[in-house]
């Protein structure tokens, strides 16, 4: 039987992950790229980098999915994903560690208020303004998966006062940790739950003020009640990384709006040189009938 | 004997600053404010914050002079400063910790590449960059006094690789350093060494692409220096706090810089509410003949 690679890859990827994958995976395991000539029947195993829709229903003795990154919910959105096979996501430790920089970085960049400096420079303004330590700067965190909780360790780590939110803890713990919030970061993956939960009402429930950055998937975020928020200066500012539609459109508000800092779509890079190992480690798992790590409910959506 | 408050303070000034002081001074302690009418025969301490020139040496009985901050080049500079008199800096722990969180923010912006992404966004482009961790990006930090060390320190927690000089290092232990850095912080004292040490020579001795942050003083950058290696993309950018002239000229080519974020002399403010205590401990000290601490030597400069 053989393990097959499959996704949105140029030759380029291809050839990076398969190099990286044939130092991790034990001898006796075949590896076929989607991008050559393989035979469907041998496929077994499918590891996954965005795959076409519809093409892991056309192996007909799949029996272990193993996705390249953390996010599921476009595999999860394909119908024809085989329900009884079971699916893994990968949080690559660089992946995690990226994501932790990116959101020091602009809980940083809010907390030293970058955005009015940037303003005032453009206008020439020598205008100092109030200043605040992380001791006084609340910040709120939205899913305490891997991700989430290395980012609320890391920032405790350097002074600011960190709450985290699961959906677990239920509505009354989200206002709760809303209310005590001056930056809200979101990290949850995107679920039938979770889809939209970025809205006017959780806006309202922030402190007027208050600063938003979305690092998990545009799916979470109902953007006209965000320009409204935002217009309001309920928000002040919101760094957004990822969006319904990427690359953003060309004609978006989101590029032209002075509260609004776009990223496309870089908080955090799946590394294949430390991903492969973790990809490698959960097949020799699988083959041995051990537990795998990051195994995904299709109940729960992650 | 009285203790004399003297600086370039406003009425509201003055105010916050003698309410914290009084909590902290003994009660035996007189303060009198320069602000008010005082008996200059009276005063044997000056607690100081930018006083005029010249007003020091008109105090006959003075004995101990305390800076209510840490850089003192401006009361250096003075030649009517009484030489035989006693003189402190203060490094407020707030002052050191703000320091901190702004080497940290500015440090993060240059490292996740905020202002190649600002520029992006300006001109709606989504173009991904390459992504760098954190441990393959190297700090150096220049001053290792309290403020440098401790921006070292923080700096490394969160994973940087980070060198540390100080001008007891000599000049070869500087060009080790600026071989091996990727963002440079200056956070050096201002004295007759280290005046213009930001110049040419020094920018040469960077890795192409690097980039600059000072958060010292205007007086360690050679200003067409570093135009001229910004404009041969040897510096990749810089991020300036501090200004030859304060405010910055409106007329003056940083504003207007791509390569250059300019702020307003707003790194790190000395509070008063945790200044005070430094400060009335130390004149208790004086008071006492135990060790001042902060003690400035004329020669060094610091």
């Amino acid at each position: 039987m053989s393990i097959l690679l499959l996704g949105k890859l140029s030759e380029a990827e291809y050839a990076v992950w398969q190099q990286h994958l044939s130092l991790h995976l034990p001898a006796d395991e075949t590896l076929v790229l989607a991008s050559q000539a393989y035979d469907k029947t041998a496929v077994d195993i499918a590891l996954v980098a965005n795959p076409p829709a519809g093409a892991l229903a056309t192996l007909p003795k799949l029996r272990f999915v193993q996705s390249l990154w953390a996010g599921v919910d476009r595999l999860l959105s394909d119908p024809s994903l085989p329900e009884n096979v079971p699916l893994a996501r990968l949080v690559d430790p660089a992946m995690t560690r990226a994501m932790t920089e990116c959101a020091l970085a602009n809980v940083f960049y809010l907390h030293r208020q970058l955005p009015a400096y940037l303003r005032q420079q453009a206008h020439r303004q020598w205008q100092p303004r109030q200043q605040v330590l992380a001791a006084q700067r609340r910040v709120g965190v939205l899913g305490m998966g891997k991700l989430g909780a290395a980012v609320a360790q890391a920032l405790a780590d350097v002074g600011f006062p960190v709450m985290g939110w699961s959906r677990q803890q239920g509505s009354d713990g989200l206002t709760a940790l809303l209310s005590r919030t001056d930056i809200l970061i979101n990290l949850l993956p995107l679920t039938a739950h979770t889809t939209g939960i970025l809205n006017a009402a959780l806006f309202e429930k922030l402190p007027v003020g208050a600063a938003l950055i979305n690092l998990a998937r545009g799916g979470h975020l109902v953007e006209p009640d965000l320009l409204a928020a935002l217009e309001q200066q309920h928000i002040s500012h919101a760094v957004l990384d990822v969006f319904n539609e990427e690359p953003l459109p060309e004609r978006h508000p989101f590029w032209t709006h002075p509260q609004i800092t776009v990223f496309p779509h870089v908080a955090a890079a799946t590394d294949p040189a430390t991903a492969a190992r973790v990809a490698a480690e959960n097949i020799v798992a699988f083959r041995a009938g051990r537990a795998i790590g990051g195994l995904v409910s299709h109940a729960q959506g992650y």
